[in-house]
């Protein structure tokens, strides 16, 4: 049998479509049935946090309109606490929160954002301050009493609980069952690293898992403090590419499904150490992988470059889309021989791989990704991207290999710089209805979206065209999909068919 | 001392087979004496399941003749349920099942068949079900008074209970006691994808035990899903090739024994994505290997190619071979050098290997598999053959060596499509008696075989010519056999000693 | 700190031999100071044993001078057992002993030999018998009631208990401790294929323990159920060659002592399927790398050259030397090129290697090992040699580099076939003092020992020259040692220095 | 989230230092808040220990100024014991300790030097004596009462407590809560070889843990006994050369922080088996990697190149740097092509590396390691130097790499043989003050160091000039450091910033 939830909608979805799995969903808290998506302050500020920042980046995601983006979490990191009171109560640093932790929660959420908090299955937080071993109980009560909407949990300092699977599962499950009997709905994010194979058992128990190391800014320099290569790592480490952790996630993309996904570590699009295609790769890869998507730079700081990359209502609607079932890696080729005229660094590990994943509405998302250090162009077969329908085991008619597609791409219509610096400037009103640019001509470019105003769900449904991207090119039977693919980048394509829009409603009629 | 019975049994037979183990049989339940057979839904149908399928499939087994070929068990996967009643009791979802289990069973049982129900050792089954981790003894029950005989038993949603063998041999013992408890007997196959490996320790408590994650219908296909090309594996996913499988198995073969087997995963033969030729490597080979044998096609609407491979009296005699011992690979050599006038597919892992494997007559199977996208001449030495009676630590004689062989190929009586044709079209009367073809002349092909009528033990020992495919060459002493092998194609002997018909006996009378 | 007592031995040796380690020996039981020695049925006879073969095999090796040469236990292997009786208690097929255990201990005692017997750590001995896990001090009482010496304990149907280091020794543990309870020495011989590391903790509660799956008569062909090239194995499986099990075992024979020894498997000597020179390298390289040696061919119809090889004292000397240092692989190279003109076999690995070891005379034992199809010339350093004294980490002058050494070939007086034919045929007349040879002339070769009448620790004081091969050249300071090795051959020296006799003796002085 | 402290303080001390992290050390027992150092007899000595030794080499570290350089603990190691009492209480062998254990401490106590003790936490230490496993209360107590103030707590006869993490913590924190329970502050040093990631659950109950098996007298020579070339290593072995642990430990290194440190093994320098070059490279990487600083030569017997070594107060210094933040392995390449005309030995590894740290002065360490058997010159750019600055995920500025930086050479004021030689002979006199040359014209070399006068960190503050070797060339923003490279020689450079001495406190300004 297949091995996981997301596997068996792929086979339901793709072959039995006209009956509908009588499953509830998995998800254990009823949260994040959709990857959830946010801010966490550590990739930019570390240490470095206080109610200041973490309200005025609130302020800033309101404005800039990323929270009706969909972020919503604003999650404090390590270094807030000033240990505990007498009797074991966790307590804020109250230099840094001089107005106590309820109060943040009520400022946040009277923006309309949630509140995430930070604490560790161990003895200490990574950065050694008073964590939960022991204490989940108490801890998840303190929080809950907070406001507190979400909690990423960290491994540091776990007294040997980890090894093989029950110890790590025993440890995370005590936090879990804390959270739920508060009666506050908490959304749970292990912080685990991927150690003994969260992906076979947190579904149950968590809203999300890391899978690896931590991320850092750089798209493919090997660290030697990230020393593993494939998914199962006795040694997690820190400072782990994007291109690392991609080919790392790929062979466990499958075991997420709505309420449970794999965590591939926070954005560091705007962090500056990458160029703007590798934060593009970055975004769009972590997107199509079903990641929740925290974004990890300074807001108030932003440049329009990088808010136009967290604002790219094309490539959320994938992450965000209902079907929930991540992208698939359907080919890795070694590095095409490197252009002896042209070289952006020294570390190039220069795959190149093609994804796909189905969506809800009978779309398909197709993305290249070029690792290489130079622009090639990369190209699939209709076999390529119907593969595993090709392969379910039924010998039932394929009708997808026999329609016409429409190709939409993705970043076609990214916000432009003097938009998005308008925005940053106040100078620009954002749309309270679902998208500025849904009744425009085809000729303005779509840039922005309102989550709040009209869900991803509904959206996708409405045929919102700024989550459609531009259309460029038509697939035809037996025909290729192409694109030019810069160095380090991306190119994502939602597929349609000309069918209706939806390949599987047509399908579903026979 | 050798690891397992089967070896054991292998030295017993080859060097003293005068003196008989006096050991009795290791099956835990006295069931699965040789590899089930049988038919699951999950690879054609996933999710789809209703009372109607399993009934029109349970009559088309009986139409075809699969049953009388021993195809018995009719196996119901996954999304059957609709989770529990108040008092915890699992329910049938009354609109797929609207007569209940118990009226499927009944019917079943009716036409000579045996029922196979679905759960899994976790908190939910794959598609998200009540499964029956920690309700075992009242889900076994539930089981046993529904009329069931074969349970399914997998792996998703386990708690964090893997990661050491203990952890899981203990979940898998509790059901394994629960259904030994109720009394009926019920074969127990364990679905736990090769995880901490069961070959050593699944014998004692179970029939048969998945070693690898869930095959697709492909012959040779990489899937970043199935991560792993070798039996120790942390993440068995799906999505594993024929061939992924196959190799992944060779080190393990040998841990089975009657009673308890390696169960390579259901058959893909007839859903489409592979070839002829491919499928008849993969149902040989799962053959040879005594993986249980359980199509995993549309048998409503077979074609009558599928039909004729899944008909193969010939090769199922191997698989259900009295002395219960899996073949061997002999030898594995890289991939042939492409031919570069023909490739039929961009995939190819294209490794030719030799396997042998000793039969309770004395007989010898003799397969070569080429794994490579053109036709090859492949060929095998008497010290091939018989490596393991040259290295059994015995200086005992090898009489084998110095006898000349019959070579029957087991594929080249195989059914005509227009036979096939006729007994899908009801226009062909199947004998009652063991086989149509066994008063024959040698010029009309043997085609098909009656184990209802006559075991397969029973059949062999009377020299049933369906079981023998035809002879098609002489192996001499000191000689070679060869065959052309097509492009992911077997060819597969059986051997058979001219002295008598069986070599080992007529070695006991040395 | 060095991980393991023989380290500390060897640098206690080495710079400080005036003053001897005040620790006891680690012998959990008193026993195997030595590595044992003996003879199992198992190798040749697979179940096919009773009272008949293993007292006539006793005889013969009576007869024959083998167990006055060392070899003193018999141990009978697998399938003696007709279950258990009412009580639980164990019982023998009394077919195969029709007098009864005891009566066999009564008569290989009164022939000066030790009985061995078998169970295993499982549900099931590997051929299905009932076995001894639950069942320990019931049936290890058994064991001494019969008068049993020996106990090899094998790991077979072990109910997952295994996995980890823990389960593996408490699962092992408590037959050692049932054995001990009972009151009568019996050594403890673990059959447990090296699973979790029993290097790391078996020294303490047996007296050996297996390393690898179970070898197999071949030199170094590789077969599909043996796996692993390392020692760090999940599946030790069966059929490893001599070659396959000696490269696992370089890295941890420095992990025995006396009193726990790394246990190669039984010897596959005179089975029929090496050659002579093969044959040769499996004594030699079991022998200096402290194995039991455990003969495995019947000893009824032993070839003159088998017997040759079982018998050369000067071999088991250095198997049974008092210091109880396994020898160290100091450098493994690829294979050599292969002539082309000559070639033995199609499985090549192919390695050759240089190994040396420590004696408590002073001497060291040097070994070159010819993996390759064609005879070659191999050579080592000084440095090679003394390659530990060179790097203890004292900066103390190291004498022996500055020595001139006798070199022995230790296989040089090896016995004539034409003596050993005679002692088979009852027509030689076996010394009764040490060594029938140490008084004659050098031109006639030393032929075998008497270790009943002079142990070895006495015959090496006493230099008795039968123990010392003969003198064929002499290593100067700053030399090198020269070998012309046959294929798939070794080459063993002793090296002692002239300053008289023994380099460490002469170094005490300084 | 980070996984380490030390983690978390690069990051917070790169980032924002002028806000320091307010959690408190991690520290377990409050000890070992730099690197550790001292002497041990091991390497040098093995089971060879008396009272002369200890009071003999502790007078020569008083006399040679090593103890005034740090080298505070006199470790005891293996063979010092006669078993246990009646009572069970430890005894130590009274021919080798005369005046007993309480004798020694008080002794070296008085000469302002701790004392180290040895135990195993198993049945027997690695040499056979009766070892602290299930007695640690009682044994802990002893060394308490004994007068002990360090711990060396060996790994061999565990009795299979080993193979999962917690197994082993469990094992370890036995004797860490005993000796915190005798209120004696006890250095605690495990000495388990890595095994089960000690680096993940070592920091709270430990002071340092070995992560590799034993070292030996070798720069680079593979041995049998030490097969692993990675960190996640089963078999930890000995005889692992200086290349081999420090290629181990790179990616663990961070996982070290003031309190809690990975130790390397004790130093072979002056042992007499590697080049001065080889030794210094040992030195070196030790001191950059926090590892504790055990000298395990014979004190008494030090050449003045030894000495000089051992004396190297500017890498000391980085060893004790306040920060405690190991150096990291920016980059590795493979082995420059060797040159034909010079070789120095056969068993070259030969990678080049490169190697950062930050100092808690907003110094940087920078090291290059030839590995290779000819010299060569190696170049690491500024973005090689600050990689961590320029990665953190912060789009701030790195005012780093706009400055320009002075180049100090850590070799370059290597102490002369002549005044080493005259310290060994008492001829001259060492100062009470910090640094003998701290006045001194730049003329003329800095020597030597006096901790005790002013401790490291006070030193460094003062601009000590002993502290900082030679400067020999200037940084300028967007250059590159050079160096040549001796075979299997480093170079060591600490790097200051021109603006005030420290990058980082001109940072701080911003």
């Amino acid at each position: 049998m297949a091995p996981s939830k997301s596997t068996v909608l792929i086979a339901a979805v793709a072959v039995f479509v006209t009956q509908a799995s009588a499953a509830g969903t998995v998800s254990y808290n009823g949260l994040a049935i959709t990857p959830q998506m946010g801010w966490d302050n550590w990739n930019a500020f570390g240490c470095n946090v206080d109610e200041e920042l973490l309200l005025n980046t609130a302020q800033k995601m309101v404005d800039y309109g990323l929270r009706d983006l969909g972020y919503y979490y604003v999650i404090l990191d390590d270094c807030w606490s000033n240990g505990r009171t007498a009797n074991g109560t966790l307590q804020a640093n109250a230099t840094k929160f001089p107005n106590g932790m309820p109060y943040v929660a009520d400022q946040l959420h009277s923006m309309g954002l949630g509140f995430g908090m930070y604490s560790s299955a161990g003895k200490y937080t990574c950065a050694g301050y008073a964590a939960s071993l022991g204490m989940e109980k108490q801890d998840a009560q303190t929080f809950a009493d907070w406001g507190v909407d979400y909690l990423k949990y960290d491994n540091c300092y776990n007294e040997g609980q980890e090894g093989t699977a029950l110890v790590s599962y025993n440890r995370y499950k005590a936090m879990s069952d804390a959270l739920n009997a508060t009666g506050r709905p908490i959304l749970y994010s292990m912080c685990q690293w991927g150690q003994d194979n969260p992906w076979d058992w947190a579904q149950t128990i968590a809203n999300s898992w890391r899978m690896s190391g931590d991320v850092y800014d750089s798209f493919d320099r090997p660290d030697s403090r990230c020393p593993c290569t494939t998914y199962d790592c006795t040694l997690p480490g820190f400072h782990c590419s994007v291109m690392n952790i991609l080919n790392k996630a790929a062979p466990i993309l499958n075991k997420a499904q709505p309420g449970a996904w794999n965590d591939l570590d926070m954005l560091e699009v705007g962090n500056g150490a990458m160029t703007d295609d590798e934060y593009k790769t970055h975004f769009s890869m972590w997107a199509i992988a079903k990641s929740p998507l925290i974004m990890g730079t300074d807001v108030t700081a932003m440049t329009p470059q990088t808010l136009s990359i967290y604002s790219n209502p094309a490539i959320i609607a994938i992450n965000q889309d209902p079907l929930g079932t991540p992208a698939t890696r359907v080919w890795l080729s070694p590095a095409q021989p490197q252009n002896e005229t042209y070289s952006t660094d020294s570390y190039t590990v220069g795959e190149a791989s093609f994804w796909t994943g189905q969506l809800a509405s009978g779309d398909y998302v197709a993305a290249f990704v070029n690792g290489a250090s130079s622009p090639t162009t990369l190209s699939a077969s209709m076999s390529d991207i119907f593969i595993d329908l090709l392969t379910t085991g039924s010998n039932a008619p394929v009708p997808q290999i026999s329609q016409t597609w429409d190709v939409y791409d993705l970043w076609a219509n990214r916000m432009s710089n003097a938009t998005a610096q308008a925005i940053i400037m106040g100078n620009y009103t954002l749309p309270t209805n679902a998208s500025s640019m849904s009744n425009s001509t085809s000729t303005m470019p779509v840039q922005t979206y309102n989550a709040t105003a009209m869900s991803y769900a509904d959206g996708l449904a409405a045929n919102e065209t700024a989550l459609f991207g531009l259309k460029t090119a038509e697939l035809m039977p037996g025909g290729t999909v192409q694109a030019q693919v810069p160095a380090h980048g991306v190119v994502v394509y939602r597929l349609r068919s000309q069918g209706g829009g939806a390949g599987m409603r047509k399908r579903d009629e026979l």
